[in-house]
């Protein structure tokens, strides 16, 4: 099964025009006034890279619900989720944490900005985010906008992606168990693609509301889909090389991490990013959901992703 | 003209009074559930130390726009707000940054548990801000939950505190004029003193609002109260030694970093601050506010304070 089998033309089309408006979005917002370099500093760590995952999958999950596809709402939330993902490969690139030096196939922003202007960099990221979650009440209405930062801020916090950043950090050599590690990717990677779903859903129009059998669905697909994503990820780090990732391969290995494929092995893991794949478009099937295409791509896509 | 002047009976129980409050909930609030030593990280960067100036700040616009005072949103605002200060303080004390081994009379958070942590800590207390400030809409209404989302982002970000944090990091060593001084402390200290203001006056009741005048008053105290706490930072750096400050004293001097001392001595800048108390006043006479006491407490307490 190859990601070009399940993705068709009008999906590729969909994510085409997606990826456009975020990039766009992104480069328009991402401080391009902000003193000193830190201008400088954001937008590297931001632009030109990256697979843009979570933005789709806001939109994904937005058009799932009926959001319309110029929601401002929507693209928001989508830049929103990526600038917290960047901060987070920012500084847990730095010295003090993996201390890696490539990243998207450019050397990572300390190196190339100094450790202060990336710890800056990161936080000015951070708080970024909620800025574009709230702009003027007549561009998206409060109730989404208090919906959007409260999901934002929970999966970026101690409950969330830097909770599961402090239990890796301190599993450095550590052995782990499956559920160990499955609950420490919950958080780190988990979090923050599961709030992409659930932001994308709260973006449902005005009047309307998401079902609670759909609101239940598409936690579980997220939730499926992030350990996916962490299986994959742990698979192409012993099987692809440098080039292809853009980051420095078999660093996990290296640093004596725990990971899916070092605890359950090659094929186990790639049999069990499967199964994680059917978990999630079933969670779909059962959504009541009409229009579920682009977040079913998205899910053969992370599975099937050679980087 | 010394504090205790200026502060009476009736304002220092009020003081009392919100700083117990804002402990406790701070205390409950930071992140005891957090995993792996992140939640140690975490309070000790937040809980038994510091002023509480900005939640202060938050309490007493709140109280001059006639907020009650159990308003929950007042509360969330305040704690939110110290988070974002107690953040940047762990960052900027860290190694790449200030390299500072003592804050609050204790050893800085790197210090005591690691940069890694004190990283992940500074990251978790950012995203822990947002989530305080987004609880139910049963608890603080989405309007107010989505202004104060707005007002804190904006202040922290990178045309507040880290765009203040960049112009620091690249005037080491460099000289500066008055003008630049103030524009870099402006954004560095001056964007959350000044939000934390505009945040009181956003728990303004359900219904009611605060005039256009009053507004425009209270930025214009938030922005004197900003620059004065600065010029009084730059004094006492100079004059007070390190056990009364519980920081490094005579570092700024140490770093050769350009402050209010060094441009205009120590006579100008505290006849200086004494001018920007006189405006911070002169605006909340101005303000058509009936109940400023608080706020005015306060701009004599951050003039005249010793540490």
């Amino acid at each position: 099964m190859s990601a070009s089998n399940e993705i068709n033309q009008a999906q590729q089309a969909w994510m085409d025009g997606v990826l456009t408006q975020v990039e766009q979005a992104l480069s328009d917002w991402v401080a391009p006034t902000a003193p000193e370099r830190l201008d400088e500093a954001m937008r590297y760590a931001v632009l030109d890279g990256g697979k843009r995952l979570r933005p789709l999958l806001v939109f994904a999950a937005a058009q799932a619900v009926g959001a319309q596809k110029d929601c401002p709402a929507t693209l928001r939330a989508a830049c929103a989720v990526e600038l917290i993902h960047a901060y987070s490969l920012v500084h847990d690139d730095m010295p003090c944490m993996d201390n890696d030096v490539l990243r998207r196939g450019k050397p990572t922003v300390h190196v190339k900005f100094g450790q202060a202007q990336a710890l800056l960099a990161g936080d000015a990221l951070q708080a970024l985010a909620f800025e574009l979650l709230t702009p003027t009440e007549d561009v998206v209405d409060a109730t989404t906008q208090a919906k959007l930062c409260r999901l934002l801020a929970m999966s970026a916090g101690c409950h969330g992606m830097a909770g599961g950043q402090a239990i890796d950090l301190a599993n450095v050599g550590q052995h782990l168990n499956l559920d160990q590690l499955k609950h420490m990717h919950k958080l780190k990677t988990g979090a923050l693609l599961q709030a992409s779903v659930m932001m994308g859903a709260a973006c449902v129009p005005q009047g309307q509301t998401v079902s609670e059998q759909a609101q239940l669905a598409l936690q579980h697909y997220g939730e499926a889909l992030g350990v996916a994503f962490q299986v994959v990820d742990d698979i192409l780090d012993v099987t692809a090389d440098t080039a292809t990732l853009g980051k420095t391969a078999g660093k996990d290995a290296q640093d004596n991490k725990p990971t899916f494929v070092s605890l359950m092995g090659l094929e186990k893991s790639s049999l069990y990013a499967n199964q994680l794949l059917e978990q999630a478009l079933s969670a779909l099937d059962q959504s009541g959901l009409a229009q579920t295409e682009a977040l079913r791509s998205l899910a053969h896509m992370v599975v099937n992703r050679i980087m």
